[in-house]
């Protein structure tokens, strides 16, 4: 941590900041340049997260070195983790491609696309049963009984189920039925919820909030993974800006720096970030271009009659000339599908 | 609501929407345009809520009419509502002054903030017992303790208490000690918690979360609002943009048009939208000037020790400097401290 | 055009709206909703672009049905544009990489790097005679001069030039030595500068400013083509979000976003939206899997000695590590480089 | 400036580094803490302005620990700067009321204007005779012909004049016509017409560009008072977020701050900021309480008919009574109008 004063400040200021930082255990060194004193904090800084520096007189701004985060990050692990799912491994050379309707609300439906997405290539089944809505007059899911209907498409298929948690209360129906729990954009700050899914070891897809930065990403899942759960993939899905032309602004420059900073997996969720099907098959190319470890992609056999999302939703036809394009897309990337 | 068809639609494309719409019971008035041709729905356009329009083929695009809200909008009721908090009424003619720390840390320096917010003539004592913190290393609150102290701050000053849940399985606790319950930023979009705290008549504090439109505030009062809980007051805090010189940019054309769109009392948070003391003062004399109902102030004995957010707490003789500013900026717009 | 009345619109509101209209040439058709009552405009609704008309007694909102520009549309011009640049086609199935440092700083520095952009296969030469710089005590470039080392480049290897103006009263020397006059983003909204290159036929390169939208970007096309010059290439290279781990955040979806509404050609430019070099080489890739038509990409021989933008600078061997990669994208999508 | 060290990073790197700060005259002082090693720049770090360190080979990070200004800094210069125009002091106890319609349209409408806003207290006329439109259809002002029109309204009225500067070409006229020549937030990063407005002493009012932080609008202000013109005054009208209730968001805490870190007046626009007139009074009030010194707002006596911006127009009535609030709130902070 670098400490910058005022010109204005005393030595008696610079003091009373490095008696402090001495009572915490910290050392300091001084750099006395033509127009600014700074202090340099040896030691780990981390500890001064609960210590307000700039409230101290004299002091003009404060500048952290070392990333808050630390179980996340490249540094503290240099290979790639690969997160085992029923057999799927999520983060190596081969593609994870999730797919599926965004809500589910039919037994025949869900199971109906669990096999579309099955055939095209897909190899998780993603559908939400409880839904974060921004009306409360919108469709809020089927709920538990969502969550059997994906059982059973699993069943039948044998793809792994990822479905979003909203409700700490839920964990342990989340805990029998997914294989994979997804922390949605909206309680990406959860912070209850992100310790709650910490204490278990079941894979959890953490989604990048609308507007939260990078940074924010990964300390959220760094919760995650201090308590104890270190199979988190992280999944970029649009930030909030002022462009009104797509729902979100898919970020795909948080794909190489997150890939850069962390060793955890990274997908992309072309779907709720642009909103529009036809952006669809154009990012989620470039998502795989741009490094990612695979999709998280919607898909509906009748968009006209979706409860949720249809807007974005890919019909199975269009979704399985998309995997097919994305084979060759991976191949130029040495990746594989 | 407003459909808009592409230039290449057919007549068969504009049949399939109207027999869709006529299907969910509603009419249409078709408009053709020189450029576009285009279909007026009549009725409730929230039924189409969960009906995706914009996938059906030949439209362009659809525009909705009527906000998306019912029992928060000023349509729905004309005059101000005005929250009772045991004896403080807010959203009247007199503003409502919540101060306090930011974290409770200790019960003998919660009560002594208690007393010089008292003094100052402050009416609502804040201070969090459990607190969302980006990084899962910074201090996270004393809990149910923490409320307990508050709770012996309010038995000595009288002051009624808002402090933040984050956790529904705490609301029997907050139920029983906290005469406010505050909604904080980062789950404005906790779909279970909003349904939750909607569940009781306990009033409610919802802040404007770091990236949510107006719109969106007021679509989670109205899930508070539609679960029963009329008691909601809205808190603009800051919202996030490019700006890094502050920690958020405080939207003040928020207030006017919150009381515009809606009943609900607007109060305003510039300690958190700032994150820095020197401009708590200027922003809390322009969010008054802008017509908020109250504001909600950090204060702190001693910010060199606050274990959170000590950069923006005011040491108690400028909160009693700024109270007294305040008086003069409240008469100046017809209100009364 | 549609505009929605208040509830306690009045006849005599709506009669004064319809008034307005008719005298403007313009018809309208009324649409009474259970709620609101809507009036569509027939007629061409440029027409209104100078008329206010939220501010009619008992309107509620205007929403308008075209988009504000024509020539640039696709609507109007449903192939591609292809734009010949010295015999480089810039907009068809050959992919346009133009290359070269950020600014023009030594003449043989200059002619070196072209013959490495030339020798990887680089089409067209960048490079910055008179720099745009936020600080006033930065290098603002060469001016003149720098422009005639370009186009000493350009005699050594054929490369066509482009080089970006920033003051009206250079259009000569631009007209003279460049061969793609480039509109920065700082100038997108410079509309004096936009009709002045729109009155010549010279090929302009207009970025999208740092806060453009889709929409402005598109009319300043516009402007550039209502002037009579065509030669219009679009250029994404990042918006300005809250995000700060990179200097602008790369806005993918404007690619076939911008591709679906207008026939202009598309580039995109990876190093000033990432400013890291390390995030150039995925960014390229993405956006040629996003559809763009090329890329406009910063190569320096010794970025540490770069007056300007080297930690955005590829070194030449790992542009031609790039451009080996791009080949295999580009075969990917059904483009060739 | 601080230089962090990756962890990675050798002894020949540091080495590397503190050489090439030896050649640019430069001390520094290493600083090896327990993770990182930190490098302290003694010296006048504007020196490495044009030095991109961040591409030496082990370099983490590189923080800049002074402001890149330094005429515009309160540093500099410790008292207000006050601006005379015309005997008009802008900057002092005394606040300045500019006021007027958008764009000169007519002779007779102009000088009516002029009057009102004369009699209501208004202390600047503002009109625009060159108008920045977002699309060529728009209209685009009268021109030299409009500015002849504020001239008359300026004989009648005795108000001096601001008016909107587009083009470098135009300066001449504007230095005859104007008392004040206006920067609008399209061109804050017009560098070249800065420059040009530098060359004079004609008061300068510069507005933040739509997304321009406000280290990018005191960096513009440098470029001006570095060519020699110290007229200044700084103007916030609002920047580009997500929220689209309102034009643009209103950032008042720039006021506050400007005036920490500069001596410069500082005026707020209400009105394009909000793009609602009904929002203009509330924030009218608000930028007053935050410690503005002036204000920009437009009144037009036929909004109706406004041939730019209607919608944000005060009606002359409307005008007036805001201007006897004001005075109200002035004198709650220690004002006067």
């Amino acid at each position: 941590m670098i400490i910058v004063f005022k010109p204005s400040a005393t030595e008696q200021d610079i003091d009373h900041v490095t008696d402090r930082l001495r009572e915490l255990g910290l050392k300091s060194q001084i750099s006395r340049g033509e127009e600014r004193t700074i202090l340099g904090v040896i030691g780990d800084e981390r500890i001064l997260e609960n210590q307000p520096l700039t409230v101290f007189a004299g002091v003009e701004s404060v500048t952290t070195i070392l990333a808050p985060w630390k179980l996340v990050s490249r540094e503290f692990q240099k290979w790639d983790s690969i997160i085992d799912v029923n057999g799927v491994a999520i983060g190596g050379k081969t593609l994870t491609i999730m797919a599926g309707p965004c809500a589910v609300e039919k037994l025949e439906i869900t199971v109906g696309i669990a096999h579309e997405v099955k055939a095209a290539g897909g190899t998780v089944l993603r559908g939400g049963a409880y839904k974060p809505r921004t009306s409360p007059y919108s469709f809020q899911g089927l709920g538990r009984e969502g969550l059997d209907y994906l059982v059973e498409a699993k069943r039948q298929t044998g793809l792994p189920v990822v479905s979003e948690i909203l409700d700490p209360r839920d964990t342990d129906v989340f805990l029998e039925k997914a294989d994979i729990i997804q922390i949605g954009a909206r309680n990406m700050h959860n912070f209850e919820l992100l310790k709650e899914v910490g204490a278990y070891d079941k894979p959890v897809l953490l989604k990048r909030g609308l507007s939260a930065t990078i940074k924010e990403l990964l300390l959220s899942a760094e919760y995650i993974i201090s308590r104890g759960n270190r199979n988190v993939i992280l999944c970029e899905r649009g930030i909030r800006t002022f462009e009104t032309q797509y729902r979100n602004t898919l970020d795909l420059s948080a794909v190489p720096t997150l890939k850069e900073l962390s060793h955890l997996p990274v997908i992309v969720d072309p779907s709720h970030a642009t909103g529009k099907w036809s952006l669809v098959a154009p990012m989620a190319k470039a998502a795989i271009a741009a490094g990612a470890d695979g999709l998280l992609i919607e898909v509906h056999s009748n968009p006209e009659c979706a409860l949720c999302d249809g807007e974005e939703s890919l019909k199975p036809h269009r979704f399985k000339e998309l995997m097919s394009d994305l084979k060759l897309i991976a191949k130029a990337v040495g990746r594989e599908l």
